[in-house]
C-alpha cells in the first residue's frame, strides 16, 4: 500500500470544486475539478494549475483509548452517500514546530480537544490526514474529509469549533476546498 | 535550510568505513567510504553500492525539560576533534508503529530510558536524527553520530546500553557502520 498521495487541481477529476476559500495566509489558484493520485508523485502536469503532496504516517498525538475509540468509530473513505468533500490544506507555524512534544500535545487535546471534537462528528464525517511539511511542500497538512450532503451542516459545525480552538493561534495558511462528487460513487 | 540528507557507501566521500556490521535482520554490501549529500535526493550513483535517504523533522517524543536540557548539553557536528563516526540505520517492527503516541513514548522514554541513557554521553557524542519510513526507505532511522577517538569506549557504552532497553524488542532491521575521517576536519 503506498502511502503518497497527489492533489491536483485543474480541469480534470471527479470531484468538481464547489467553493475554494483562502483563508489564512496566500490561497490557490481557483479550478474548476480535483483529481486524487495514489501513489508515484504526479508530476506538475501542464493540465493541473497545482499540485499538493502528502503521505500518511503513524499517529503523533492519540493515545491509546483514543485510537481505539477513533478505530471503532471512524468511517471508510469512498462511501457511496458520502457525495461531498472537502480539502483543507494547513500550514502551522514556526513557533508550533519548535515545541516539544508535550507541548503540542497539550495544546492539540487537552486544550483545543481536537480529537474529542472530531470524534462527536464520527461515523457522519470520514477523513484521511496527510502530512506534507517534511518533504518541503507549502503546507504542512492537507486534511480530506467525505460526507453525505446531509450531513454539510454538521461539517460546517465541526470546523467552526476547531477553528477557535487554541491550536488555531498556530495555523498561519488555511484554504478551504469543498467538493461534489460529480459521478454515482462505487 | 534543506531537511533532506544522502548517505552513499561506495568508493568516495571523506569517511573510511572502519566496520559494517549487520546486526538484525538484513545487512548492507560492504563499501570502503560513505559520502553524505545535503539537500536535492542524490541519485543511485553508479559508484554507490547503496544510497540511503533521510530527513531531520520536529522533536517527536521528548518533553519541554527534556528537549531545553538537550539543548544545553548537545554539541554541534563537524567538530575538528570529532574523527570517528557512526551511522546506524534501523527499522522497526509494524508492532511498533501501531502503537498509539502515549504507548511509544512510555517505552521510548519511560520504560527505556531514550533520552536519559543519550543524556549522560553529552557532550561527548554529538548527533543528528533522519527520518525516512514515510518516504518509502529500506529503513525508519537512519542515526548519526560523531566523537573524537578518546571517546569510542564511550560510545560503545551507549549502544550496548540503548540495545538491551525494552524498545529494542521493537527493531527489527539494525545495521552499524563505523567510520573514521580521512581528512582534518575544518
Amino acid at each position: 500500500m503506498d502511502n503518497r498521495y497527489s492533489f491536483l487541481g485543474g480541469k480534470r477529476g471527479p470531484w468538481r470544486v464547489a467553493r475554494l476559500d483562502g483563508l489564512r495566509g496566500a490561497g490557490l489558484e481557483a479550478v474548476e475539478r480535483l483529481q486524487i493520485v495514489q501513489g508515484e508523485w504526479a508530476e506538475s502536469a501542464s493540465e493541473a494549475a497545482w499540485v499538493l503532496r502528502g503521505l500518511t504516517s503513524n499517529v503523533r498525538y492519540a493515545t491509546r483509548p483514543e485510537v481505539d475509540a477513533l478505530r471503532e468509530r471512524q468511517p471508510a473513505l469512498a462511501r457511496p452517500e458520502a457525495r461531498c468533500a472537502a480539502l483543507i490544506p494547513i500550514k502551522k507555524s514556526a513557533r508550533w514546530w519548535e515545541l516539544a512534544q508535550d507541548e503540542r500535545r497539550a495544546i492539540f487535546e487537552e486544550t483545543s480537544h481536537h480529537t474529542a471534537i472530531g470524534m462527536e462528528f464520527l461515523p457522519a464525517v470520514a477523513r484521511r490526514l496527510h502530512h506534507c511539511r517534511d518533504i518541503g511542500e507549502p503546507f504542512d497538512f492537507l486534511t480530506w474529509f467525505e460526507y453525505a450532503p446531509e450531513h454539510t451542516h454538521a461539517f460546517e459545525d465541526l470546523l467552526d469549533r476547531l477553528r477557535v480552538t487554541r491550536e488555531w493561534d498556530f495555523v498561519e495558511r488555511e484554504v478551504d476546498i469543498r467538493l461534489e462528487h460529480i459521478d454515482a460513487r462505487i
